[in-house]
């Protein structure tokens, strides 16, 4: 095997979504060099990968934009500064090496040196929760899926939705026109999301377009390569097996901070403590900006992001340069100078 | 006469700006009414006033866009919440009423009546340097103009400008073809804009298209009711008079705070001091937002202005419902409805 490629940056970004991609922007306007790595296969965070045709609404100068155009323009805003991506892998072990830099290897192994990493990580990696069933890893990608992705994949198949969110509600909606056979799955009586999509779903019930399932549970999972069949537990009755080629479980994502909770920060409630001078965190060097900061006040909005990494950057420099004074100027004089 | 109109609101605004106007929509997501009040005849501050087709690139999501155009886009993202504006009126005095609200007279006597004030008041009240010449004050808009606002208003016009920055060397630049007559006046020998300006206004002096008095300045006026000529001091020469029907000093202009400096908030430096946990002040009901706050880090930015705008109006609704807990919605889950 050949050795593994070494990446060398002025910023490492942990997080390629809006926050880290800005990063570069501001960086780049003090000639500071970034590198982004990104445990998902594309940039963009969860605004690509979850709801890319999502409108948001509270970006600052955009009355409304989709959340993967937004994407879109930052790419577009960053290109000057011609940023390198790691992507579809994970940030696993930090070390720091003599000469004061960081040392960051990823799960697959591929090393990047710098020395200042940003932690723009959001609410860390996404983990589903998944039903309590034992052998339910068997069938991740070979019947089951936590999230929907591509609703056509469903296209004309036997499907079993389980939740009682929007999420689950939404889908069972979207899918009744879809899927040849659809079934939701819900462990009680009432629903959690909105009233109106409560209705939806319970008039597609009584049309006979879905079978509704309350106060029921998947408990089993039955199939050969692939997923065939779901045991359900129903209240007051006894568990039966139901045909399907999908079992869908939105019971939401559980963000979990990863191998990011290990490297010495200070954690509080999955996020890292930042103070607000440059959101630097306890470890010289090592910054955390975006969802997965914490500080008094802090709201959880990708505007609050691009905030924290503009500050951030100012410090981040005089770490890469301790001798030269950062020269703050205002882009509507002189431009975007690239490299 | 009759009485002045009373405007009451949840947040009175000072200053209609680019973070004045965001507070708006961060409000209304929070159910909570604003009002604007702002010297200049239009929204926008200096955006619109000083430089509306300067095109920004550091606003997150647009690689550029014009100032005019990113005031037209938050003035759409604000309709919703249907604010009101008291523009052409300067905040001039304050009070605490008894039941704890504020009463905020405007220079032209309109009371504004709100339990929090928002200052976000840019660089504050925009004043021009002015030359030391003794009658100046006599012939401001009789001749002499401190900002070019329509550069047609000096079409055929004999035209004096003075100073050695970008702004007189691009104006001197762009009047060259507008004027019938002009000058340029710069104290020293040398300038201090733009290479490629100085070139440009030095080819347009050998040219003979525009007159270029080097180590000069102008020391006199005179005129009956307009502006009939300036006197000139040039080094190793004798004063004479210049005819001229227009005098623009483009000596940039000096912030002042005006009068928010008389109401008893720690000022530091032309700057408010804010908390940066709500970018509350000293006093407790007023904050500070934008270009016209400091704290340690503080950058003049309006991104930074968005997101000081959005923590604000956190602690603003405490103030105003303190029975009330903050609802904290993402927009892409509910949209925005506004009243």
């Amino acid at each position: 095997m050949s050795e593994n490629k070494v990446i060398e940056t002025d910023i490492l970004i942990i997080g390629a979504g809006p926050t880290g991609l800005f990063t570069v922007f501001e960086a780049g306007l003090l000639k500071l060099r970034c590198h982004l790595i990104d445990y998902l296969p594309q940039p963009g965070g969860q605004l690509t990968e979850i709801y890319p045709k999502k409108p948001i609404y509270d970006i600052p100068g955009f009355p409304d934009v989709l959340a993967g155009d937004l994407i879109d323009n930052l790419m577009k805003q960053i290109e000057p500064f011609n940023p390198g991506f790691t992507l579809g892998e994970r940030a696993e072990e930090i070390e720091r090496l003599e000469d004061g830099r960081f040392k960051l290897t990823s799960h697959k192994g591929t090393v990047h040196i710098a020395p200042v990493i940003a932690i723009a990580g959001g609410l860390g990696c996404f983990a589903p929760r998944k039903p309590p069933i034992s052998n339910i890893a068997d069938f991740e990608d070979r019947g089951i899926e936590y999230i929907i992705r591509e609703p056509e994949f469903y296209r004309d198949k036997k499907v079993v939705i389980a939740g009682g969110g929007d999420s689950a509600l939404d889908w069972t909606i979207y899918l009744a026109d879809v899927a040849k056979e659809l079934t939701l799955v819900h462990r009680r009586k009432g629903f959690r999301g909105a009233l109106d999509s409560v209705e939806k779903v319970e008039q597609l019930a009584e049309a006979g377009r879905i079978k509704l399932l309350t106060e029921s549970q998947v408990v089993g999972l039955k199939g050969e390569e692939q997923l065939q069949g779901v045991e359900i537990k129903q209240k007051g009755a006894d568990n039966y097996w139901l045909e399907t080629e999908h079992f869908v479980p939105l019971f939401g994502l559980s963000p979990k901070l990863g191998p990011i909770g290990e490297w010495g920060l200070n954690i509080n409630r999955s996020a890292v403590e930042v103070d607000t001078f440059d959101y630097s965190t306890n470890v010289p060097g090592i910054f955390a900006i975006g969802d997965i900061n914490t500080y008094p006040g802090k709201l959880k909005l990708i505007l609050c992001g691009f905030h924290e990494a503009t500050l951030m950057v100012q410090s981040a420099f005089k770490i890469i340069h301790p001798e030269k004074k950062v020269q703050f100027k205002y882009t509507t004089v002189n431009g975007v100078n690239g490299f």
